[in-house]
C-alpha cells in the first residue's frame, strides 16, 4: 500500500538514480563560481548587523531606482521576508488579500501572523482588475506575485500600475513577491513601487543559492522597516554572515549573466510547453518563472501514480488553491524534461482514466 | 547633546580602537579551525531538509541520553528556536511564565507569538520553588534559563528536578534555554528532561559561531516537533546549509576543547568578580555563562556616561526587567577586562554620584 502524499514536504530528500523531479523550485544550474571562491580564506564568526551586511544592502539598492542601503533588510530567504513583513503588518482582525492560485506558503504565512486570508481569483493566471479592486478595499495588505508561482504568468505592466494607484487610494499595503523577476520571457519587467510597497526578493532563483537562504525586503516605508528589524532582532537576529557573503559575491555578476540564465530557462520553457501541448493537456504558456500549471482531472491520483509507478515528482495543484491541475517545475536539464514527458505520455496512454 | 541609548541595538556595529565592550554576548575567542577548513572545497547550493542536516542532528543527539536525530530540529540560532517553539505552543489567551530578570528577548518573543507574559521573580538569581509553583499552575509553558542571562547564576539540580515534577503534574510545557550549558563553574550540570520539555541550544556560545546562526530544538514531544517543522517550512525553510556544515565540524571537537574554553571563561569570571568587589559594588558571584549583573543606582545614566565619557559599553539592567543593575559581559581578554575595570573605577570616583 503506497503512502498518501499530503504535501510537498513528502518529497524532500527523496532521491534515486531514476527519479525525475518536476517538484521543488530548485534550479539545477549551480551558482556562479565567485560565490564560493572567497570561502577558502573565510574566518568570520561574530554577530552581524540585524538589518544585514551593509555592502550587500548597498549592492542590492543599486537595482532599485532611488533605493539606498537603509531601505533594505536581509532575511533568511524570501520566506522569512514574507513572514516578517506579515508579522509587522499585524493588526487584529486584519485580512490579507492574495491571488488564487497562490504560492502554497501564503495562506500559512497569513495564519501564522494571526490574520485572515482573503483571495482574488486569477483568470487564466491574470489579475481581473474589477474583481481585484472590489476585494482589496476591505484588506490591510495585498500580496502580488508576478511572475507567479505556480501560474508562470506575468501580470501586465498596466495592471501593476493600476494596482499601485488603487492600493494607494485605499491605504492598502502591497507585499510584492518578486523572486522570479529575473526570469521573464514574454514582456518587459515592471517592479511595483510606492510608499507602502514592501518588495520581497531572494538569491535563491536568480543565483541558485536556495540552500544558503538569503532573501531581502526592500521598502521605503520607514515605520514598517523599523518594526521588521525589531521583530528580526528577537526572532532570528542577523542572517547567516557566510551566506550573506555568498550573496554579496553573486551581486558582482553582470546583467549578462542573468540574461544568459534566462535564455536557458526560456529554452526549457519552450520545450516543456511544446511537449505538453502534444499531449493535449490544456495549459497556458508560461511567461516567467519556471513552472507549467497543467490542467488534468484527479491530480492527487495523477501525482501519486506518477511517483509510485513512474518515479517522477509533480505537485498537486490543490496545494496552490486550484482544482484539477498539477504543477511541474522545469528547473531541469533538457534530457530530463524529455524523459519526464515520455513517462507522462506513457502514463496518460496506459493507466490514466478520467 | 549625546543620543539617548534605548536598547542594545544602539551598540551594534559601534567600533573604535579604544572601545571596550562589555555589551553583547559575543565570545571574543574564535571558533575551532575545523569549522572553516572544509570551506575551501565547498560547493553545495541546494535546499536542505527543513528539519536540518541529518548528520548534524545525529551528532547533536549524542549529547542527550536517549535522543535520536529525529528529536532534533536545526534553527537559525537559539532565537529562532525560541520563536518557533512559542509559535507552536500558541493557544488563545495562553500565558508564558518566565524568570525575572529575563533575557531581554523573551517578553518580545512571547508577544510576537501573540501570548501573554507572566513572571517568576528570582531571588538573588535563584528560583524560589514555592513562588514558582504557585505561578506556574495558570500557565501554558514556562521558560527556564540555567545558566542564566543576565544573572550568571546556575539553578540547583534539586530545583530543576522539582520543576520537572511540578510542570509534569500541571501539564505545563518547559522551554529550557540551555545555550550556556557548557559554561558552568560552580556545580554539576543538569539538563532538564521530560515528555513536554523543549530544549533550546546553539553553537553561538560554546563554539563562538554567533554570526553563522545555528541553533537547535531538542524535544521528545512528537506533536510539538511536527508543528515546529510545519511552521519553519513556511517561515524560513532550511537553516543555511553552509552554516550547518560549520556547526557539524564543531561537533567533532572533543569534550576537552569545551572544558578548556570553560577554564578560560572561569579565569575571566574570577578576575572581573574580584575587580568589582574591590569597587564595593554589590554583585553575586557568577556560576555560569559570562555575565556579571552588578547593582548600581541610576543604571541608564551610568551606561550613557560610561559610553560617552569612557568609551565603554555596558547594558542597562532595566532591559532585563530589573532596576538598579548593569550587565557586563566578560567575553573579553584579560587586558581589556582590567582596563575596563580601571575606567569604571575612575568613573565611580570622579563623576558618579548617587
Amino acid at each position: 500500500m503506497n503512502k498518501k502524499i499530503t504535501s510537498a514536504s513528502f518529497f524532500i530528500g527523496k532521491q534515486s538514480e531514476n527519479l525525475i523531479s518536476f517538484g521543488s523550485g530548485q534550479p539545477d544550474l549551480p551558482p556562479p563560481e565567485i560565490c564560493f571562491d572567497f570561502l577558502k580564506d573565510y574566518k568570520e564568526f561574530k554577530y552581524g548587523e540585524i538589518q544585514g551586511n551593509h555592502a550587500l544592502r548597498e549592492a542590492i539598492a543599486q537595482h532599485y531606482p532611488n533605493a539606498t542601503a537603509d531601505d533594505i533588510i536581509i532575511t533568511n530567504g524570501a520566506s522569512e521576508g514574507i513572514d516578517l513583513a506579515l508579522r509587522a503588518l499585524y493588526e487584529k482582525d486584519a485580512r490579507i488579500l492574495m491571488p488564487r492560485p497562490y504560492y502554497y506558503s501564503y495562506p500559512h504565512n497569513v495564519r501564522y501572523a494571526h490574520m485572515t486570508c482573503a483571495y482574488y481569483n486569477l483568470v487564466e493566471g491574470k489579475i481581473d482588475l474589477a474583481h481585484f479592486t472590489e476585494r482589496v478595499k476591505t484588506c490591510k495588505a495585498v500580496i502580488i506575485n508576478s511572475p507567479g508561482n505556480p501560474t508562470g504568468t506575468v501580470q501586465e505592466v498596466a495592471t501593476l500600475q493600476e494596482i499601485e494607484k488603487v492600493t494607494q487610494k485605499y491605504g492598502v499595503y502591497v507585499l510584492s513577491d518578486e523572486v522570479y523577476k529575473d526570469m521573464i520571457y514574454e514582456r518587459q519587467n515592471y517592479l511595483i513601487n510606492g510608499d507602502h510597497v514592501i518588495t520581497i526578493n531572494s538569491f535563491s532563483k536568480s543565483y541558485s543559492l536556495c540552500g544558503a537562504r538569503v532573501g531581502y525586503i526592500y521598502t521605503k516605508d520607514t515605520d514598517m522597516r523599523k518594526k521588521i528589524i525589531e521583530i528580526k532582532t528577537h526572532t532570528s537576529m542577523n542572517t547567516s554572515i557566510v551566506s550573506q557573503e555568498m550573496a554579496l559575491m553573486a551581486t558582482k555578476m553582470s546583467q549578462e549573466y542573468l540574461d544568459h540564465q534566462s535564455t536557458i530557462w526560456q529554452k526549457r520553457r519552450d520545450l516543456i510547453y511544446d511537449e505538453i501541448q502534444k499531449l493535449d493537456l490544456p495549459v497556458w504558456k508560461p511567461e516567467g518563472a519556471f513552472y507549467v500549471f497543467v490542467t488534468i482531472e484527479n491530480p492527487q491520483k495523477v501525482m501519486e501514480d506518477l511517483y509510485y509507478m513512474y518515479d517522477m515528482i509533480v505537485y498537486n495543484g490543490e496545494w496552490f488553491g486550484t482544482k484539477n491541475r498539477i504543477r511541474l517545475s522545469y528547473a531541469l536539464d533538457k534530457e530530463k524534461i524529455i524523459e519526464g514527458m515520455r513517462r507522462l505520455k506513457h502514463y496518460l496512454e496506459n493507466e490514466y482514466h478520467t
